[in-house]
């Protein structure tokens, strides 16, 4: 057990998905809207953006980066409307 | 017009809406036991944080931030399950 201590260390990963130039997004044009209606006219623009905070071992920052890379490509993002960002930290 | 342009200046508002503790994340839980799953086991948490970001005409940064708690406390957020951040940035 302290020998699995020693090797891997505990990171916080920060994953934002955000929507591509020109894909719809409907939330945050409700959003927008619901604004208006509630007579905020001073609102020009609403958009959503979702945040996945992840804690994760890993033996190295760089593996941590690539093992996040890899759950964004087969679960986390839709890659034909969605663009990301990964934010690693040590916790 | 320009005495408009003068008066009023555009503003990024970004709200961080995240869950109070002890409220339950299915998103986050699902996340996580589908991660699982795909053989990432060394996911220890997953938590989901939704960001909604505006562009906002204020005449000052006070004024702004007064504004989106308004908007939080009417449309944005449920002050039963979440908790907000609000970050106001000129823009």
């Amino acid at each position: 057990m302290s020998y699995f201590r020693l090797r891997f260390i505990m990171y916080k990963a920060k994953v934002t998905i955000g929507l591509k130039k020109g894909v719809s997004d409907p939330e945050g044009a409700n959003t927008l809207k619901a604004l208006k209606l509630l007579g905020f006219d001073n609102v020009q623009e609403a958009k959503t953006i979702r945040t996945v905070d992840l804690l994760i071992n890993g033996k190295s920052k760089d593996d941590v980066k690539k093992s996040v890379e890899r759950m964004c490509q087969r679960l986390l993002i839709n890659p034909v409307i969605h663009n990301y960002k990964i934010e690693i930290k040590e916790k």
